[in-house]
């Protein structure tokens, strides 16, 4: 990963780590700088657990940090009424992280990539055609596979109990779901998503990751059933 | 507990429970109607475990379930700026139970008593001085155990977790810590608080009621400190 100790990269990296701060360090705990840090570090772990199980391939360190940094900016559930004019400009969601990586310098081509990856992170993009995910994977971006693993980590587990309950108290009755503003929505989403995403990773080292940690989602529900069936 | 069973006391619940919902169906789901519901139904549990163990021992189910119905009446997490004129009118938060309940015909005996228990279910007012929760408890408001451990189950446990968590989404910065918002918070509150609770359970069907939440708040913490030191 010697391409990722450069002081050109390491110069590159922190100015986007604090483009991300600026972005992100007025949003909720579920999205915030730390949970960004977070994916980060499990891409690294990540990407050096695959690079020994599989000397033969061969991954960018740079495209995976910065695309692990970057994978949440232009998230639409943070965005809100980007103006039309902006279009295709710095605030626009689709290319915002390529735009800001040029202005910091960096190479086209490392901004395209990395700017293709981020946009191809989401789960629920990638539930609308799971064939666009695979294809990218197979054809030269192989580093979504190690950010979407890493991200989908941090959604499951304990962290990723926190980070559900977070939101739902966070974004107040905007997203309150059919029984209004409840906890059971958060319990509804462990099994509409959360414990699919195991299934969903894309590498050996993420698969054996989440094997735990949805466990973990699965004692935690049957807990809440108990303990709901003693309060009714 | 024939006494709740009275068309009489059950138009009184009725109109208690409209108002409750009133007071708090905006609130976030760490303290909203189903919150209190679930305390409703753990305390009249509790009560009538209690009854079978010690059948010397008298308590009133009508104050037990009006006291869990309205002990989040008047909480200052959730009341802000009552303006000083309305003090000891029906919105002081130190007198609005009473003032409900005569609103609502219940006998001032029965208003003065659940008003009495309402302000004394809080861990933090216990905490400044337990001597003054101990001493009602022996001395002719033993309802008030009842409340308070029901209240603190709540509070334990999956559901405890997950209050937590919506608590610290729905609050923002505003109690943000000196950390920040951020997750962490949550997890030092099970160790500042939520651990606590088992040990100052007043019932012995509270306490062994909370045992078992306790450990599974245990175990999310050992769960939470491996996955910080996977993305570490």
């Amino acid at each position: 990963m010697s391409e990722t100790t450069t002081p050109e990269f390491q110069k590159l990296y922190d100015s986007m780590s604090t483009f991300v701060h600026t972005c992100m360090s007025g949003h909720d705990p579920s999205h915030n700088p730390p949970h960004v840090h977070r994916v980060v570090n499990l891409a690294m772990r990540i990407l050096s657990a695959e690079q020994s199980l599989h000397p033969e391939t061969s991954h960018s360190a740079a495209v995976v940090k910065l695309a692990a940094l970057l994978h949440d900016i232009g998230d639409r559930k943070y965005i809100s009424n980007i103006p039309s004019t902006d279009s295709d400009g710095p605030l626009d969601p689709k290319t915002m992280v390529e735009h800001a990586l040029l202005q910091q310098g960096a190479d086209a081509a490392l901004a395209s990539k990395v700017q293709t990856i981020v946009s191809h992170v989401s789960y629920s993009t990638e539930c609308k055609d799971p064939a666009v995910v695979r294809e990218l994977i197979d054809g030269g971006f192989g580093e979504l596979a190690i950010v979407q693993d890493a991200d989908r980590l941090d959604a499951i587990g304990a962290v990723g109990i926190g980070r559900c309950f977070v939101f739902l108290g966070a974004q107040g009755k905007k997203f309150a779901g059919e029984n209004g503003w409840v906890m059971g929505n958060a319990i509804e989403h462990f099994g509409d998503k959360l414990e699919k995403l195991e299934g969903m990773m894309k590498t050996e080292t993420g698969r054996r990751m989440a094997r735990e940690r949805t466990e973990r989602i699965t004692a935690f529900k049957g807990w809440w059933e108990e303990e709901m069936q003693d309060a009714a």
